[in-house]
């Protein structure tokens, strides 16, 4: 029991770190730039508060994901964690959300707003955008699954009296 | 000890629900209009994915919430309402989060991109969508306290053996 319940979790907490660390990468090598009618124009994540609110909100979890994953699996800190796991979850929510409606004015643009898109000027920067964005996704629903997992524990116990 | 723990529950409960109707509702009226070399321009939620997505959202949060202030307090679905308080949070957190990432460039622009500012030329739009956000924003932290609260009983009747 105590080893089937070590070892999702474990695993669970191994892949986010992964895809944490990944999309926080990806998203700060993003580098591109085009040239029209003599003058330079240089895409980077630094250029949109957003890719740097999902740049930081990956290095977070990076760090947290690294300092968890050392924990002993029997804490007594097991209480805080299940809370920053949801603070974390909350924090890379936001992130991806944000990251995925500017990505998209990126590749689509908004007739409407006369915002033209950027992604046939600047592809390399919109494929590592893409790509952070889904290890961002990825990293979003193992967190989710962390956070579910913790409290069908915690009702077990709850309801059975065994977990 | 059992008023207690519903009192705020509820309260917590009626404020998210007033918090996403408003959302909804102050969203989906947004409307302006500007004309400019003659040529007429509307400012509306639905010209942007986002936009709708946010309004969808709240509607969606809206409906849970009415249905589950109406449940009475000892309910045996409590396990699930655990589950999708969380994946409304989810939800709210990332449509508040999408929604303001483009609302920062309808208010702000981007210049690397060549994203020129908007509510300058439909304010009337804008003010709607700033107060939308608010709402939003309000009913994220609610439905987080909400989830945080049902951590904390169901920790405490697993370390304590009383909620």
């Amino acid at each position: 029991m105590a080893m089937a319940k070590i070892i999702p979790t474990f695993l669970l907490r191994l892949i986010a770190l992964g895809a944490t660390i990944s999309a926080t990468a990806v998203m700060v090598t993003s580098h591109d730039s085009t040239t029209v009618l003599n003058l330079t124009f240089v895409a980077k994540y630094t250029n949109s508060p957003t890719f740097k609110y999902f740049a930081l909100t990956n290095a977070i979890a990076s760090g947290y994901g690294l300092t968890t994953i050392f924990l002993p699996s029997k804490t007594s800190l097991w209480r805080l964690l299940l809370v920053l796991d949801l603070v974390i979850l909350c924090l890379l929510d936001s992130s991806i959300s944000a990251a995925l409606a500017i990505g998209y004015v990126g590749k689509k643009g908004n007739t409407q707003a006369g915002w033209l898109p950027i992604c046939g000027q600047v592809p390399k920067f919109c494929d590592h955008a893409n790509a952070a964005l889904i290890c961002g996704f990825v990293a979003t629903i193992v967190y989710f699954l962390l956070v579910l997992y913790s409290l069908h524990s915690a009702v077990n116990l709850l309801t059975t009296g065994k977990a």
